[in-house]
């Protein structure tokens, strides 16, 4: 398969239907919140998120269309918390994915509002969802409440919480995974357990799926964490070391580099190893582990 | 009926669902996070919005129990729109119920993540809430959805964005309705809404106890406007003449006191209409519009 096209073509397709289920103009948003939302929304973000409830519902054998909405909330919980983590109050970015932040286009208080209104309109676009699939109406209540269990408090509101909290302190290792975990693993692993259970896994697929979830959405950060001291701004779409510069906690200034590498390799191989009884079905889930760790830490060759 | 008794007893149950309802320590919430959205969510709120769901049920001789969850949901995200609308980028009030705010107490960062923390749990409490109530999982998503919308962006988020538009701009009728009927009206509503619909009303029903929650939707914000003026402090808990200080869009402002009060009696009537058929059972509903019309503009006696 050819992953560039994969990734294309579903990033294509949760576009369009972020288009069609955001508040149309008869229910009359105001403009400028119309404005501010999209703007975030639709800033060239690579959709992993969505692509990987998609994904996962692919390696079941399950159809897109009744995951469609869970990946445009996913996408759109994801936008909402970048708009409130580029605040001046919080990390104070004012540049994201090289274009302005919401809060420097739009002023402070318009981009709290945009971010809420994001997150808050996630839920409706999930429960109208989760409603037109009459039939499954529990199935999509489980998986609303994957993601908001995944978004909440015991997940990336609480990760980011414990990020602050963690700033200028010496990192621990347990410290760092109990904030990477949080901030993005939560909503990775909810991506791949949403596609799961909405794509109809038995309770033996969903925990190798979840396995896989689980895998990426750490190693996600780990390589993140690589990468900021690494990977140069082409790479990671952020100066380079400005994590270290926030002198936020990360992997390889809680444990070193070459650990953090071994871990990276560790967490891509529980990840393919979930993935074996699926086969072929699984080659997209597969190539995007791949597409995330393999930056950080090529994979061995011979 | 004793009101005061009666709203006494639902503050109290709601109360006591919202604290076992909050994510437990198991789940290991950051303790600040925690802290940060408890005080704003018990910081001596009437519970208006949740009174509202409980009794609406009760109108239909229906039990409170499936309601609790919406109940705790339309609370926490009344909560937290108050965090957020205290916030120096908005509203920039450091008293709120005669109690230092949010981000006076814990930090703008962290007022912005207590209030984002406030409305994901929301949803997870109304979707695990749902689905304890296993052969009715769609009236559980119709209810989250509806509750969804009055939030959102062509609800309370658009509302608060028109609002601060409107600052500082000459008030018309259209656009303090505008305003009103978005940022307060849409989730009293949905309150009502919540109720009727867990609650197991007709299509006929449903009809009804929605127009008395449009009704006192846009009266609970009228009443406030007038209250703003010749109040007090002590009716209002902000200090008398706020609304005008910030140069709000007010219906006094707009249309003038006499035919702000004038509405004010007019929404009373039509909330107390739609009630009839209910008979006895709309008691609550009925006196829960008398408590929040009635300071502004005394019943007419005789």
């Amino acid at each position: 398969m050819n992953l560039t096209r994969y990734m294309e073509e579903r990033r294509r397709l949760v576009d369009r239907t972020l288009k069609t289920v955001l508040p149309s103009q008869e229910g009359k948003p105001p403009r400028v919140l119309d404005k501010a939302m999209r703007y975030s929304l639709f800033s060239g973000g690579k959709r992993i998120r969505p692509i990987l409830a998609l994904a996962s519902a692919e390696a079941l054998g399950a159809p897109h269309e009744p995951v469609l909405p869970f990946a445009c909330g996913l996408e759109m919980i994801h936008a909402y918390s970048l708009v409130h983590d580029d605040l001046p109050a919080m990390d104070d970015d004012d540049l994201r994915r090289g274009k302005p932040t919401n809060h420097v286009m739009f002023g402070e208080g318009m981009a709290i509002l945009a971010g809420d209104g994001l997150l808050t309109e996630a839920f409706r676009i999930m429960a109208e969802g989760a409603l037109a699939n009459t039939r499954k109406a529990d199935v999509g209540l489980r998986a609303l409440r994957e993601v908001a269990t995944a978004a909440g408090a015991i997940g990336m509101v609480g990760g980011q919480v414990l990020d602050i909290a963690a700033e200028k302190k010496k990192p621990t290792r347990a410290g760092v995974e109990a904030i990477h975990t949080r901030k993005t693993g939560a909503m990775i692993r909810a991506s791949v357990r949403v596609g799961a259970l909405v794509g109809g896994a038995t309770p033996r697929q969903y925990e190798r799926l979840d396995q896989y979830g689980t895998a990426i959405g750490l190693a996600f950060q780990v390589t993140d964490d690589i990468l900021d001291i690494e990977g140069g701004t082409e790479k990671t779409g952020k100066r380079e070391g400005r994590d270290a510069e926030l002198q936020k906690a990360t992997y390889p200034a809680a444990i070193g580099m070459d650990k953090t590498k071994q871990l990276a390799r560790k967490l891509r191989q529980e990840a393919l190893s979930a993935l074996k009884p699926f086969g072929a079905d699984a080659e997209a889930l597969r190539q995007i582990c791949h597409l995330i760790v393999d930056r950080a830490v090529p994979p061995e060759t011979g």
